[in-house]
């Protein structure tokens, strides 16, 4: 039996998602340019944005993506901000530093929500930053940033934000028709239910525009991969096409299973009945209960915890699960997302108490 | 019923491996890390590069691969001369150059093979180029390029021979044993038959380690990449599982096949058989058949030829073909390769004879 996943990704998937991906494709195809199109359409609807941002769908991990928005977002002499309480924001300003970009960082700890206060002083003291960039759900942790408040305080101070919706995209509320935002970046395979390959970003349609040929990179060029599209429905390259198909079918699943609203309230209910099961167990939750996301969840370690020997018991009850990414303490992580509902909670509750069981006393 | 794409790629596949492609896979798993594993073996394996090579996989289309071999192996200094007779040499250098290395170019006729004396000849008068970068065949006509000629007179220079094998690796014989190159570059969805998604470099071991924090994309760092798999055997960032499962089946079969020699010969019987049903039609070559590789065939379009109307006819007889790529004059390219064979072509050559006639008399 294949086991569940219940990480940050890759995820359980629908056997229908799967099945998706048992057709060959000619890219260049009018099926597949067909297929194209209603991919771009799905994206941007599951945002509402469809008034004012475009679908860019590129090929690659989450990772990609933030690296194709920075390189295509950023102009010469444009300074970024980046909100960080994790590894992820930590990786953004990485990247765009390592792109050659002038990048500054605000910190918070990984346990503490990012202040909107503190950016809007920084922003007003700092004039000649341009972008603000930010992690809606940090998967370090689980941490849930008040994304709606950021990026008011980011739209009065006139500066374009960069969202990293990797983890909540196809869950939490995003709406564009009310949250200014440049861009939301996300991937297949975490809350939309697709298999690993493609990432994509939302893009304001009028900052799309201005962004032409400043991308270094061939590849990860955001605009021209919009026009390519715009040209002739293609893609430049050679498409992960089997990919594509299954994430064609989880935004029609999506849209099914009633929206990111109907979806997010079967992520709560595997997160409560977690939480239920942990408490049962006295597994104590790293982060504070009300910024904790129902999507990946960190458990601090209990004394004398081996987490090989815990991981492995679960696995072979069914259930994988994932090592926490603290910077200080020991945790570890379970999701709560992927084709998976209360009744796969209600497994894993029963395996827990065995496999915590082996891994403090091994 | 799904046709058959007799083009560049995506291809046609065999069901097995796209049933491969049904699991989910965690990719932190030993499972997925002895999948991980296996695929790097046999990449190195089809080309007797086990000695001094070692595989990269990296996900995205060939163009990723060629993008992160030229940010990873040129350090800031070098200079790049890229041999070109076609659209894919074009390609390299304009990535190579958007990266900010110094790239030159020495150019060819789409129709000429590349001399590999005039290379040394430039060579020679230029000492400061310091890699040579090379298409094995050029998808843009099919042309083979004599390339174990090109690495003789290249290392006999003491320059570094970078090779895009895309459309060659899997069938036409590379053997890292005898030809010096420091890098081959390819991807899953061509003659080794996977689905598309990943790419890989093979790379001189002793090379790569040189090129430590090179790359300024964090994406596309073949040093960090490979790095990765050596310390703990996982994908650095989110790996498309399910595709990596089909190129790992793909490779399987590649063996049970009888290896690339076994390919090449499948492929040149496609190859022949199309040719035939061409020649007995008057359509004519656009290559000499001397260069002419049997992995994708450029024909010249006949007069008064509409291209839509012979693809539509075909597509409706189940064979998806593709337009073609020439800077000048009109043609159309029909692939060889794939998980198709002698029967297929069979079927083929029955549809060709209506086809043109209904793009003729259109």
């Amino acid at each position: 039996m294949t086991p569940l996943l219940l990480t940050p990704g890759p995820l359980t998937t629908d056997p229908a998602v799967r099945h998706a991906m048992l057709d060959d494709w000619g890219s260049r195809d009018p099926a597949f340019i067909a297929l194209t199109a209603e991919l771009r359409q799905r994206l941007v609807d599951v945002a509402n944005g469809g008034a004012s941002h475009v679908a860019v769908p590129i090929q690659g991990s989450g990772t990609y993506v933030l690296e194709a928005a920075a390189g295509t977002l950023l102009a010469k002499g444009d300074r970024l901000l980046v909100l960080i309480n994790g590894a992820y924001g930590e990786r953004m300003a990485a990247i765009a530093a390592g792109l050659g970009h002038a990048v500054e960082a605000m910190r918070w700890d990984e346990s503490a929500p990012i202040d909107p206060a503190a950016v809007a002083a920084r922003l007003s003291a700092d004039p000649a930053i341009t972008h603000v960039a930010v992690v809606h759900v940090e998967t370090t942790t689980g941490l849930l940033n008040p994304l709606a408040a950021i990026a008011q305080v980011v739209a009065e101070a006139g500066r374009l934000l960069i969202v990293d919706a990797m983890a909540s995209f196809g869950a939490l509320p995003i709406d564009l028709a009310t949250l200014p935002a440049a861009a939301i970046l996300a991937s297949s395979n975490k809350c939309l239910e697709g298999t690993p390959g493609l990432g994509f970003a939302l893009v304001d349609r009028a900052v799309l525009a201005t962004c032409a040929g400043r991308s270094a990179s061939m590849s990860l060029d955001l605009h021209a991969q919009w026009q390519g599209f715009e040209t002739n429905g293609q893609w430049r390259f050679t498409p992960p096409v089997q990919v594509v198909a299954a994430l064609v079918e989880a935004l029609r699943r999506l849209e099914a299973e009633g929206g990111s609203a109907a979806r997010l309230a079967r992520y709560t209910a595997n997160f409560e009945m977690l939480l239920a099961a942990a408490d049962a167990l006295g597994l104590e939750l790293y982060l504070d209960r009300a910024v904790q996301a129902p999507i990946i969840v960190t458990f601090r370690s209990p004394r004398h915890f081996l987490f090989e020997v815990f991981y492995r018991a679960l696995a072979e009850a069914g259930f994988v699960i994932y090592p926490g990414k603290l910077t200080r303490g020991e945790s570890f992580r379970i999701g709560c997302i992927g084709a998976v509902g209360p009744g796969d909670f209600r497994g894993l509750a029963a395996a827990l108490a065995p496999a915590l069981m082996a891994a403090t006393q091994a």
